[in-house]
């Protein structure tokens, strides 16, 4: 039976001790070779996997998220931290690049330069109320900043501080059974501790997954700092979706069910979810709306995520522009999908009001009659997280989109669907401003890592005082670039 | 002869322009080939190169600094556009990554998924006062923008306006002889016209080199858009020099000659100039108070350069804890050194007053008792461009400071000064705030051009509507990493 009490407010003296003891480890803690990291990385996933027993009954109960997703999204994150721990043994991620000295470079003489990667210091990482392990406690941002060798303060998401608390006390103890030094993981409570949190002077960087106004908020904090810190803010998107006249033509009914499964995956409750779907106008659209309409309800994550749907859902509803096809509603077991439409002139004239993400099981369809329409709505995006293009192959339509889409979305997909992404070395999850406020990064995939990591280089250093990953001979065994040349290690 | 006219600011209008045509020419000057921009590079090199003439004697008049100096800057500048144009094309920059589809992926069937860097879009540079070649308008933020696929706006630094005209007018129909598309380089002028373009809705990104007062303001200024973007400033510095007990016994006189050089080398007017030297209290200082003294007076670049140092090399002469060794002043012929000397408690004790940057001809000697005083010193640090220790092999204090060093600095040096960066692939010229508004970059060496990329992953896109970067068969020869693993081209 899970605790009930609530978890009190971290009070500032506490995180003060907690982000004290943050700053203490992370010399010992960066120091470690990438190898020792990446075995404190599987025992942590190994332990959270041993505890799924424990973990997913209070993630269900927490999240109202159903078994089954819930211990998915567990595989996901400890496969998350096995990749990442992959990548620490490779070494690559630490872009070592050695100049040896030279007296004829073209600019004079050159001396020996070695440039490496090393941890910011302490990240703090707030945690999304969607996914209650992949993008939580021991989610991406997690994972990235301890395979970075950076100590992780959580700010656990008020949506389950329970879990939270349970899987920060796994993870503490994989760490430290692991040999990680004490101070290298916490989680911390409250709104205004996330606050004073983003501001305390130990804190290095931030790492967040949430909605636009939050995030925005920490954004602007971290700027105000007396030394402002990277702050890596993944936020909210609409993730168009547009279906070419052919493809419309070729498997319509194909693509409006991948579209309702998409947008209804999770209660709608994915930042990849599409909000919007552009189909020719004469598109029948009779199945998708009787299919919409018997869709059983899902429960959203809590009150908070209920509200701002509602709040959102009757903006569109209220829009003189939109039509309702179906009426979503709430009921005793949760929300019932809500399907709108429009038109593409007026989603050109409407499009600040119409493309803001309303995060739940509702969405958007837009028939066009014009397929120069695409490319004009596709010039009006802000930025995405994803892109989507439904075509057939050699449509003029679709080569001219893929390009504007590329300016203005992190991940641009073919005849798929947006939810559901990949951990993989190529995924991105960011996008321009305000799919994230950071747009050099993504959140997901193990490029994620670099978000952590700055440069530093060494000029005439002997070679015993040098960090082994740039001293000559490759100890570590790295890729490393030499006089401006990739060279693989000899393990290939 | 030089006109003499003033330049007049640039209108909002105009800007408007400059801005709105930039933008127009990102997305064809963004899809070249690295190749074909290396070309282009290339071309604004010779073109420099072949304008030495007239450009030359415009930085000597506007800057006051001598010829060869002007000289050697401009043949830097030319040196850093064609390593450029090398590293587009090697290509490793793209950072292109392919995973292929996989049905067994550890966290459920992976699709097609393929990742590279593309450029921003237009960016806005405000030149440096210091470097009217190299930090300017055809200097390292325009080349890293350019050669990333950026268009470029250059604020010209009040101090070498008409340099900036004359070096952008180069520039421009060099770049527009070699094919690239109209808009993608301007020069604009004014103050209020640098804030505008800051918050000009077509800027993607900023570079800055400059004062902190001055970088900070438009970091701030940034980071309140409506749409926040990168923000890159180059600050300000002291540089401290750690100089042990056995390294001063065994080349004492050697360390100080070195160590007057570099901090009158260019009136002092460098980001890297070394502000502060610690040295054993026993040090004989006689030699170089003798030979501080009588270095020549050299001009510093305008009146307010001189204005700012007077101010702070004031603040450091009355500080109680200071005790003046040589007491610089502004002759006719511009200034002489000022070399002060505070003691390692003192420094301990006031460190926010004394190791605060003073730009000019001016540093401090720090005497102190003990080498663990060395280590509190490194602790107090705010964030440098640089770090050096001039220390004897298998010194323990020194195996002590360099990852102290580390944590604080872009670049560690040994025994060796940190003024004259060299531009190479494994350069940092970067470091925690407020050495630089973002810690994660550096403003020199290839991996400068990185500030101006993001990434973007395309899924399950057919290969010939890919860029041809991540296309099967690699037709651009690029080094990439296919299913996580590392792959250099053939040509190798």
């Amino acid at each position: 039976m899970l605790e009930r009490t609530a978890i009190p407010d971290t009070t500032e003296a506490e995180l003060d001790h907690v982000l004290t003891a943050a700053a203490a480890a992370a010399p010992a803690f960066g120091a470690l070779r990438p190898g020792e990291r990446a075995a404190m990385l599987r025992a942590a996933a190994d332990a959270l996997d041993a505890a799924a027993g424990e973990l997913v009954p209070i993630a269900q109960a927490e999240s109202r998220l159903p078994e089954a997703r819930c211990r998915g999204e567990l595989g996901r994150t400890t496969f998350q931290l096995r990749l990442f721990a992959d990548v620490l043994d490779e070494g690559g991620y630490l872009e070592v690049t050695v100049d040896t000295a030279d007296p004829d470079w073209g600019m004079g003489p050159r001396p020996d330069v070695r440039r490496m990667l090393v941890p910011l210091g302490p990240v703090v990482v707030f945690g999304a109320s969607n996914f209650p392990f992949a993008f939580s406690t021991a989610g991406g941002d997690t994972a990235s900043a301890l395979a970075a060798g950076c100590p992780v303060v959580v700010k656990a998401h008020p949506g389950h501080p329970r879990l939270a608390e349970r899987t920060g006390a796994v993870l503490t103890r994989a760490l430290r059974d692991a040999g990680a030094p004490d101070g290298v993981f916490a989680v911390v409570y409250g709104e205004e501790t996330g606050r004073r949190a983003v501001l305390h002077p130990r804190t290095a960087a931030v790492g967040f997954t949430g909605s636009i106004p939050g995030g925005r908020a920490l954004h602007d904090l971290a700027a105000s700092r007396p030394h402002p810190i990277p702050f890596y803010g993944e936020m909210g998107s609409v993730n168009p979706v547009f279906v070419t006249r052919a493809a419309a033509a070729a498997r319509g009914a194909e693509i409006l069910g991948g579209y309702l499964d998409s947008f209804t995956l999770g209660a709608g409750q994915f930042c990849t979810k599409p909000g919007v779907l552009l189909v020719p106008e004469d598109t029948p659209l009779d199945d998708l709306v009787a299919n919409a309409a018997g869709r059983a309800a899902a429960p959203l994550l809590n009150a908070r995520v209920a509200a701002g749907h509602a709040a959102r859902q009757g903006e569109l509803v209220d829009h003189p522009a939109t039509e309702v096809l179906v009426l979503g509603a709430a009921g005793e077991t949760g929300w019932t999908p809500t399907l709108l439409r429009t038109d593409a002139e007026a989603l050109l004239a409407h499009h600040e009001a119409l493309l803001e993400e309303c995060f739940g099981p509702t969405s958007l369809v837009v028939g066009y009659s014009d397929e120069e329409q695409l490319v004009a709505v596709a010039g009006t995006l802000q930025g995405q997280l994803t892109a989507t293009v439904h075509a057939e192959p050699a449509e003029p339509v679709a080569a001219r989109l893929l390009p504007v889409l590329t300016e203005r979305a992190g991940r641009v997909l073919w005849n798929g669907w947006p939810t559901g992404v990949s951990v993989t070395h190529a995924m991105t999850h960011g996008g321009p401003y305000p799919a994230t406020t950071s747009v050099l990064h993504t959140s997901v995939g193990t490029t994620a890592i670099r978000r952590f990591l700055r440069p530093v280089s060494y000029q005439s250093v002997p070679q015993e005082l040098l960090p082994e990953a740039v001293r000559d001979g490759n100890p570590l065994d790295l890729p490393r670039r030499v006089n401006g040349r990739l060279e693989t290690p000899r393990r290939g």
